[in-house]
């Protein structure tokens, strides 16, 4: 009997008998080094090198357990990671790392090892800005998000997706932490940076014309069964190196609107360039703002593009329901996009460019000008249509 | 062993037995007699009446194929009719008959016999226009759809519902029958009127601006899981007499748009109209056009009165997104409206108000006024806010 074959969190030793004799992955005399390498809070990440060829892959178990506060999460949430995973492999290839085996009992996902890669949000901020950045962004967005919509797949089998994908346990954190509390700190969670406690009163907590726009977000985001979504997309669940992009983690993956994954690439695209402009200011941002206006131009014409080339219904070729339905998805975008920048700003789950900053004036400028930029996007979000208006916006409320 | 551990196709016989060993409805000792009375085209209908006491219940019966086609269809829509049957009877319980037993082996439910309720649609040609019916209808329709969204349900509950009423086939003819073939005759099934078939070409199957509606229409139906809905609520599926009125039939209930509900009913009151105005025009109307407007009214308004009662999220308790959402249902309930007179005109499911229309000339200035009134109902959605409006819109098109 194998010693898998009910769930218990493994240690390095048993994930290499792992995967030795449930994944089957290496020759059975391979002499494997294994070493736990996540930081987030959530799951255990292994990576197991076979030590004679330098092969390796990587081992994603999660607990029944929250890593970081110890509160239960349904482990069912592996399951729907691995199968976003290998969805999205399907459709995107070249971005998803390849999901070798899958275990339900474990709670396990064994895949390529993404190494070679960098975590986006570190890059961004300290390394080079890649010009094929923009491309990859706006390609793995394209191939991923409108063929899972029913204007492209089989209806019954779309019906079965959203099925499979419901995920409650996930979406409820998003509503709340990104849907609400900025809004409406009922939880006592957000961290508001001292100094700034009058403004987050003023323009989000006592904003009524914004919080109608933040209900209507977080109405679609509950109830628009649109694409499968990532719906984790920041920086931090993509990697990057100079031949290519990598994007992991959609144990958050569900049917929701589509501009959610963009507008979360879109927002967090922001965060470095505001840290630079605020704390580095010596240092040029220009390959910063023209990925962000390029990310945005590429990700709406390749969606336009997809969408005349999957698209065949005939309803559904309709010049004026095509125009609509791109439109809607790019509010929809700036929108969160928007949601995204106030909750990395004021929530209780920061972004490193913002958390980073030691002065507190430079600290109290900074946040006040990305959540205008947050606010400025949610009211324009169906005014704004180029890439260079995006920038604009962020020009705009810096100035 | 029981007879009824297995599915087969029960037979009057097989009822009586039925009801007396599983359902246990009657005493041991009691005479039954058991009368099909189906006139639908998907399942079978026992009467079941105790000779002694004259009480009774009703089965039905769902089968594997198709009553009318022989196509074979899911008899899991059986499950989503007795549990929506139950859900809505918690909602609205003065609406809805009494299910006694529902038995997923032989998808059969044993309900509450309404014989005493006439069908909606042949009293409203007929009998009395009851002055308590817009009441009745508005009360259902505000009753069990604003409480199954996640603006007044748990959202994990919400989920697991939304998840439990996927209903593929049963979606796909209202998507296909209702929201495509009335503009796309892709499968040939729609039945145009001799004499029609030219204004049928220019008005519906060459008018781009009103597919693009269409279209839209159609994705929010297959889209937006906004709350339970009944899915087939035409005047067939309600009966009616002086106290009171009752709702059946929801095998087609899924999450979706809530205006697809209030939009079949409002629609189909018009049918008896037309038919009056261009078959009869020596009767009078004016309680036809005062039911329609005081459904529209009353409906809105109980909407607004149920949100106000039940909806406590700060969020969603901000004016301006409670009218956005509300202007929002309406708009939905009009388009719906549009969509449900044409299909019933012009696709393969007529209804007896304009089917059984003798006289050429009648008939066909009754279709043009009844897609006509469609295309205005679909075009100027957002813009009706009043019950005598949607009269007028009435009014105009047969001027």
């Amino acid at each position: 009997m194998s010693a898998f074959e009910s769930f218990f969190l493994m240690k390095p030793d048993d994930v290499k008998r792992y995967v030795m004799e449930v994944v089957h992955h290496f020759p059975s005399d391979a002499s494997l080094r294994c070493t736990e390498i996540g930081d987030g809070n959530i799951n255990y990440v292994f990576r197991v090198e076979d030590v004679a060829s330098g092969r390796s892959v990587v081992v994603k178990q999660s607990d029944k357990l929250l890593r970081s506060s110890g509160r239960p999460l349904d482990i069912g949430r592996s399951k729907i990671e691995a199968r976003a995973l290998m969805l999205e492999a399907t459709l995107a290839p070249d971005y998803l790392p390849q999901v070798y085996h899958y275990d339900e009992t474990m709670a396990a996902i064994c895949m390529e090892d993404i190494s070679a890669y960098q975590n986006l949000r570190k890059e961004l901020l300290e390394g080079p800005v890649y010009s094929h950045l923009s491309d990859n962004l706006s390609s793995f967005l394209a191939q991923t998000l409108l063929p899972t919509t029913d204007l492209v797949m089989d209806r019954q089998e779309k019906k079965a997706a959203v099925k499979f994908f419901v995920n409650p346990e996930l979406c409820d954190i998003t509503e709340d932490l990104v849907l609400t509390e900025p809004y409406d700190d009922y939880k006592g969670r957000n961290v508001i940076t001292p100094g700034n406690e009058a403004f987050v009163e003023r323009f989000l907590y006592r904003n009524d014309e914004l919080k109608a726009e933040i209900a209507l977000l977080r109405d679609r985001f509950m109830n628009e069964a649109q694409a499968l979504i990532h719906g984790d997309l920041h920086t931090g669940s993509i990697f990057v190196n100079a031949s290519g992009m990598k994007v992991i983690d959609p144990e958050f993956a569900f049917y929701g609107p589509m501009g959610y994954d963009i507008g979360n690439v879109l927002g967090n695209l922001f965060f470095s360039w505001a840290h630079k402009a605020y704390v580095r200011p010596d240092e040029p941002t220009a390959a910063l703002e023209r990925l962000i206006a390029e990310t945005y131009d590429m990700t709406r014409d390749k969606l336009k593009q997809t969408y005349d080339d999957t698209v065949t219904f005939p309803l559904y070729r309709v010049p004026a329901f095509q125009e609509n339905y791109l439109a809607g998805v790019i509010a929809d975008s700036l929108g969160y996009a928007g949601t995204e920048i106030i909750r990395r700003t004021v929530g209780d789950s920061k972004v490193m460019e913002v958390a980073s900053v030691d002065d507190l004036d430079e600290k109290i400028s900074m946040e006040r000008a990305l959540i205008k930029l947050g606010m400025s996007l949610i009211r324009q979000r169906a005014a704004i249509r180029r890439g260079d208006q995006l920038v604009d916006a962020f020009r705009l409320v810096m100035a």
